[in-house]
Order: C-alpha cells, then sequence, then structure tokens
C-alpha cells in the first residue's frame, strides 16, 4: 500500500558494493547485510513502503561512525541513521539504498552531573534506560514520546509528548550534541551549559534534521528533579470545546500542569474497553500535576474550579502512585486500545498542531471529517500544546479506503495550515510529509536547502527526507 | 583605546556610493549620512573602537528592509542591523563600512493572541514597550536583559537576564521570526505554534545569529501570564561557595525560582553605597518566586532552609510589590553603583557561564585573580545558569590598565572554558569573542562558516562578527 508518493533518489551500484567491501572489511560482523536485518531496519511502523538499506553498521563509538560516512561520502553512497526505528513518517527507508547507521550497541551513559542537572550519553540510549540509571539521583528526563526510543532518534525528529506543556520538547532538554558531518568530522556542538550565545546554535540546527545534515553520535541532556508529589486524575467534558476551553484557562491562569491530554469520545470507547475505565464515552482531560504536597494539591484544585465552571466534571484526581499509574498506563496504551476498535486493521497514525485558540474547532471540524468520510479514526491530543493525533484504522487490502484516508489526511493537514498550524507538531516530515512543509514555510524551504547542500553537498545523508535538494 | 584586534573586512568605496545615491532616492530622509547620526550608530557601549556605517536607514515596513538589502547585495555593500545599541561585544561596529538599518521606526505590535499566550511585533519594539502595552491583558514577556532593548536585537543577539533560570532565554520564547535574507528575500521561518516539528529549525538557527544571516524584520513571541503572587528578598552568605550551593540545592529541590542573583561583596559595596541597602559588604543571593499566594510563601520558606543549612541568612522576604521594587532596582542599577566605586572610570562588562556546579571555584579563582591583577572588578552573577558578568572599572587614558585587563579577560575566558564553560552565555561574540569562541567550539565553528557561506556568500551581513568567513 501506498498512501504518497515519495522522494525518489538514485542507487549508486558501484559505490555502493565499494561501500559493503570496505565496511565487511573494517567492521566484520558489525557489518550486515542479510535480507531479514536489512528489512528490520526498514520496518518504519508507517503505511509507507519499505524501503531497504544494503547494509547495516552497528559502529561501536563515535570514530566508527565517522569512519562509516567517510567511506560513504567517498563513494557517495547514502547513510541512513537508526535508532529504535519507531518514526512514524518513513525517516528510516533508504529510497536509494546505502548503509543505515544502527546505534543500538552505543548504549552507554558517559556521565550524570547530577549537581549540573545533566547527563552525557551515546545516542542510542533509550529513554527508559536513561530513567531506570537515574532513578537513584532523584532527577529524571522528561522527554516521553510513547514508544521507547532511543535518545539519538529523538533528538533526530525532535520529539516531544505527553511531558512537552511543562518541560518543552527535545529542542528545549539537548543541551548539546556530538555530530559527524557528512563529511566524516566530529564536532561538538556546545558546551555543558545551561545557555550559551555562543555562535550559532547548532544544537538546535541538528535536532529534528532527522539525520539529513550529519549523524548524531553523542547527547548532553538537561535532567529534571522528580517531584516531591504528583497528582492527576480523568476530567469528563460534554464536548471537545468545553475540554479546549479548560486547558486554556488552566495555562492562562499559570497553573504548571505536567501533563494535559485530550482524549476524544470514540478512543475512550476503545480504552475503556481495552482498560476497564470507570469512564463514560465522553470527551476526556487525563491531567497530571507536579509539585509540593501543598502545590499539587492546589493544582488539581485550582484545575477542578476551572473545569466545573466550563459544564466539565466530576473530576476525580489522586496522588496515589498505583492509581495515577492505571490512568497513565491507559492512556499509552491508546493506540493498543484503538487498534481493536477494528480487529485486523492496521493503525495510521498522522498528527498536526495549531495555535491552542484553535484547537477546539480543529478537532470539532476533523471528527465530523472521519464522520463524513466514513473512517474508524480516533483522536487524542498534547492539548496544552495544540497537537493533537489521528489514528486511523484501515484495511490495508482495501484500495477505496486508502482511497479516502489520503484524502483525509490532505484535508487534516490543509485544515491545520489554515487555522495557522503546522502539518506536524513532533512527528516530523520524513517522507510522509514533503508536500505539506512547502504548502507551510513556502522560501523558508529553500534556505533549508541551501543549508542542506552547504552541509551535505552529495546529499549522502538521509536523501529523500524533509523536501527534494 | 582597543582592547582586541578585530577582524578586518575591506571597504567597497564604489559600491557604498552607488548605495547611498540608490538609497537616497528611495528613501528620502529616513536614509542619513550625517556624522553625527553614524557616530551615533557605531556606539557600541563597549571598549572596541567605534567604526562606523556610511548611512543609516530607518525602514518603515517589511519591504523596505527587503529594499534596502537588495540594493546592497546588489552592489556588494554591508549591512548592519540595528536595535537599540545596547550590545556590549561591537556588534554593531561596521568595519568595512556599509548601510546601518535602524529599525526604530518598525516598533507596532501587531497582535497579542491572549488565548495562545503570544503576540506579533516589529522588531523595534523594545521590551519595555510590549510589557507596557500587555499590562492590561494579565499577559508579559519575560526575558529581561537589563537594557530596554529592541525585540529584534534580543533575538539577534540570544539575549537572557535574570529571568531566564524560569523562563528560558530568547531562544526559547522565539516561537517564529520573518527574516529578510541576504538576498533580500522575505521568509517566514516557522507558524505560530507552540511546538513543531517541520523541517530545520531555522527560527533557532537566526536567533542568536548576530545579524550575519538576514535581517529580523519580524517576531512571534511566547509570553506568560504575570503571576498570581511574587515573593522575594536578599540573603547574605559567608562565601561565595555558600550562595552557590544554595542555588544548586534550591534547583535540585525542584523550587522553581524566577531570579537567583549573585552579588559578590565588592558589589555589595557598591549597591549598599549607591541605593542605601541595609545589607552587610558579603556576598548575597538576591532571589525572587512567583506562583500562587501559598507557592511563593513554601518557596520563600524552603528556600530559606536551605541557605541557613549551608551557613546563609538571614533572609529576608516579602510579597510586598514597593519592598521587591526597591530591591530590584538596586540590583538594575548594579552597573550605575559600581562605576562610583571609581569616579571617571569606563565600565568594561564581560560575561563567561559555567557548569553550576564549577560555579563557585570559577568565582572565587576570578575574585583571586581580580585582587592579584589590582582591578577594580565587581561581580554579578544569574547563578541558576551559571552565568556571571565582570565590569571592570577603567582608566581608558592608562595604557597599563588597558594592557592588565585584556590579559584578566583573556584568562577570566579561558579559566571558563577549562571549565567545561562558554565564553560568553548572553551577551554574544561580536567582535570582542571571535577568538575565544575558535578555542571553545573547534571544527564545529567551521560548520558555522558553511551555514554563513550558504546563506550569504558575499558576506554582507554584518560581516567581521562571530568568525572569520
Amino acid at each position: 500500500m501506498a498512501l504518497k508518493d515519495v522522494l525518489p533518489v538514485l542507487r549508486n551500484e558501484d559505490g555502493i558494493r565499494a561501500v559493503l567491501g570496505i565496511l565487511k572489511q573494517r567492521l566484520g560482523e558489525r557489518l550486515q547485510s542479510g535480507a531479514d536485518m536489512r528489512a528490520q531496519h526498514a520496518h518504519t511502523t508507517t503505511y509507507l513502503p519499505a524501503q531497504l538499506p544494503d547494509g547495516v553498521a552497528f559502529p561501536d563509538s563515535t570514530e566508527e561512525i565517522a569512519l562509516v560516512v567517510r567511506a560513504c561520502a567517498e563513494h557517495r553512497v547514502p547513510v541512513i541513521p537508526y535508532g529504535t526505528g519507531t518514526s512514524l513518517e518513513g525517516h528510516v527507508n533508504a529510497p536509494g539504498g546505502g548503509i543505515c547507521i544502527d546505534t543500538s550497541r552505543m548504549n552507554r551513559i558517559l556521565s550524570v552531573n547530577a549537581e549540573d542537572l545533566d547527563c552525557e550519553v551515546e545516542p542510542g540510549v533509550t529513554r527508559e534506560h536513561l530513567n531506570t540509571h537515574l532513578r537513584a539521583t532523584g532527577l529524571f528526563f522528561p522527554i516521553d514520546p510513547g514508544a521507547n526510543a532511543s535518545l539519538g532518534g529523538m533528538a533526530a525528529t525532535r520529539a516531544s509528548g505527553t511531558n512537552a506543556v511543562r518541560y518543552g520538547t527535545m529542542k528545549d532538554n539537548v543541551l548539546a550534541l556530538t555530530a559527524v558531518t557528512a563529511s566524516g568530522e566530529v564536532i561538538t556542538t556546545a558546551r555543558r551549559v545551561r545557555k550559551s550565545s555562543a555562535g550559532y546554535d547548532l544544537t538546535r540546527l541538528f535536532v529534528g534534521s532527522e539525520g539529513t545534515l550529519g549523524v548524531i553520535a553523542g547527547l548532553t541532556l538537561k535532567l529534571q528533579g522528580i517531584p516531591q508529589a504528583i497528582s492527576g486524575g480523568v476530567c469528563p467534558f460534554p464536548s471537545v470545546e468545553a475540554a479546549c476551553a479548560t486547558t486554556i484557562h488552566t495555562i492562562q491562569a499559570g497553573i504548571p500542569v505536567a501533563r494535559i491530554e485530550l482524549v476524544n469520545a470514540l478512543q475512550m470507547r476503545a480504552m475503556i474497553a481495552h482498560s476497564n475505565l470507570p469512564y463514560a464515552e465522553t470527551p476526556c482531560l487525563f491531567v497530571e500535576f507536579h509539585g509540593s504536597d501543598a502545590s499539587v494539591k492546589e493544582q488539581a484544585e485550582a484545575f477542578g474550579e476551572i473545569a466545573a465552571d466550563l459544564g466539565g466534571g466530576p473530576f476525580h484526581w489522586t496522588s496515589i502512585a498505583e492509581e495515577r499509574s492505571k490512568l497513565w498506563k491507559a492512556r499509552h496504551d491508546a493506540y493498543w486500545a484503538a487498534l481493536k476498535l477494528r480487529p485486523g486493521a492496521q493503525g495510521i497514525s498522522t498528527d498536526v498542531c495549531v495555535p491552542i485558540s484553535r484547537l477546539a474547532a480543529c478537532v470539532a471540524e476533523t471528527e465530523a471529517d472521519i464522520a463524513r468520510s466514513g473512517l474508524v479514526a480516533p483522536i487524542v491530543g498534547h492539548v496544552g500544546d495544540g497537537n493533537f493525533h489521528v489514528l486511523i484504522l484501515l484495511d490495508p487490502a482495501n484500495g477505496a479506503e486508502i482511497h479516502a484516508a489520503e484524502a483525509f489526511v490532505e484535508r487534516l493537514n490543509m485544515r491545520a495550515l489554515a487555522m495557522e498550524g503546522t502539518c506536524t507538531g513532533e512527528h516530523g516530515i520524513g517522507q510522509g510529509k514533503v508536500a505539506f512543509l512547502e504548502r507551510e514555510l513556502g522560501g523558508a524551504v529553500d534556505v533549508m536547502r541551501a543549508v542542506k547542500r552547504a552541509l551535505d553537498p552529495h546529499n549522502i545523508m538521509n536523501p529523500g527526507k524533509i523536501f527534494s535538494v
């Protein structure tokens, strides 16, 4: 199945053959070219057709990443950086073949500087691995995109998730990067400091560049203190509008909400069935507050009052860890719950983000569109940021359904753009949203192209992604 | 007086003459080339020698900025963007002459979107103008670098200041920019949304680029709700070490301090004399807390306990606006107070930033260095970020003093770099810190150069700043 045309990239057969030879010699078993391994690394958890790399390298160090990139640069062969393969827009596909760099062996936590609230990690460390390692320090890394993704991949795609309303996205939580450039040079983008005005912000140029400017080989990350207390709960609303208005008022009131997640009525139906939740099938907000004991109580009560004023409630909240965990497990399982709405269907996740004042209208229009289209497609949203996801449940063998889904995704993106929004709040462009990026930013994409050509003149770094060069 | 060599830029006399002719015709009185006006725009509040532009343009619109840039691009003439001229490292000097673009006429606030907590402004709007305008909305723009700088200039230099520990720097508070590129194209870097993963982060590439990639012609800014309550006070410490340790513990404890400013003993002496403060001449922390009534009380008490445990105090705090204002006025007047330590002297402000765990050592060694050097140089610091300033009070006619100050600044920067720090936390590179940037980031500066050459192939945008091309 193919929902979209992807950018073509020419194959350089001679170069690929030469690089495979060089890397087999240099890396031995850590260069794999079997069909299964290659297919596994093009398994992109997307609707896009798999496009396999010709080899998968497993470097052990920054120097080995540089070795692979230099060989590829010399022979003009594509390099596709790979973390855990959980990105959603075809980021790890290899439309022109080439060498996939799997960073999973680079999974060391190099330092934790508790006084500075930062740490240095290799790119293959996953966020769960890091947080398990940090537990004894009283610190945690807040970005949670759902999947147990690698931190290198999360930086490359500018990931965010449920905590972003309070703690920001990867752009806000990466202090510095070690990167291997397209020519195989190793650079460090910044020092291990909380802020700097020293030159161009290369850290944030690489964060979100989706592997098209170089390979992330190391990260210095900002950490947060684990809050003394956490409270949270679920609040039902009569409408998406009331839930969104409550979100706006909560943020305007300066309540430092840590998570505020919209679950629409259809998704609630799925979660009630899957997780046995004691709620009705109406739009709900899942909220969480971090702070001192007194502060999380105060925040929860203030939120409850705002919700009640806007027709929501009753808001039941708790500070008891087990009860909270059950709620957030249900929220995290939203994808699996939704799949059960249509057994056997494939789930296609897409995301857009709009100014929060437009969110209620955007979600309501999208729900109406889904109803008209005859699609089964529940909605969840990081509403504090104006970001929401639609999960389209498709029969991949049904051409008419695929066509309807394609047309729906196009309307969804154009609707978000018409509301001053963006075609992706956190999934990235990859192969799937190339056309929408052009419509979103116009001439700015030419500036991105100029940067790309300057840093990767032979277009070897993850070609065919973000924009045509 | 000249503390440093600055990067040379060749003058293009024919081009400059041609551009002056074109712009006089197009802009009339809004192109000024009198000596006073030119000198005023090279008054850089720095120790660096003034280097005057050949003309000063006062555009009224983005289109007029583009007109000026296109004329300069065609004739290969430097363009120097200018906000309020309060930058500290020679950013607005014109080493190769050219046209200064003064954005002061572009001072309109285009929209305030209270529900979205954002606003759109022209680049010449100052932060005080914006905050006065916002007052009735219950919102404010938190970044406060001290001077009443223009928002365009603050973005260009990645400014921060006393609030950064809580609210971040300009990089965290600019959602999108309108920029005129070196070829005179107008681009918008992002949509008006809280987050996006749509392509390269051009917003943060332009923030901190010091006018070397283009002219900032408009900004979409994130706003904050004015806190329900604010508390604050001053806490004396027996040593810089105790003050820094208190800062670290405060942040580790998750107290969301809004401001935490170190004032060393010499600077306290100056401020006590200038502002008649009832404190002793020992290192002090000026702190402020934002939140609900209950929360600011809780924060202040928790801070006071940490300080007492580490030998500090007594910590007197207040929620009364008049008393807080007096304290923060004293902190804001630190520069003027310090000048009185040596009447007739010129003040030279320099800044570095280190990991907070190294801050006490860095400040203590710097104090010892100042004592050994015979300089008069008080210290203030945004210690929550590890950032501090030294104000060297110099007799500009005394060559030996200038030499001593130059050597001290070099040692200060190398000390910060040796402690994993940066040569500038918030002032930027400009002309003054070019040599230190190379020592700080090495090969990464070559990547910056490649970006610069790609976006400004003729090196007309603020040439001679940040690095040699």
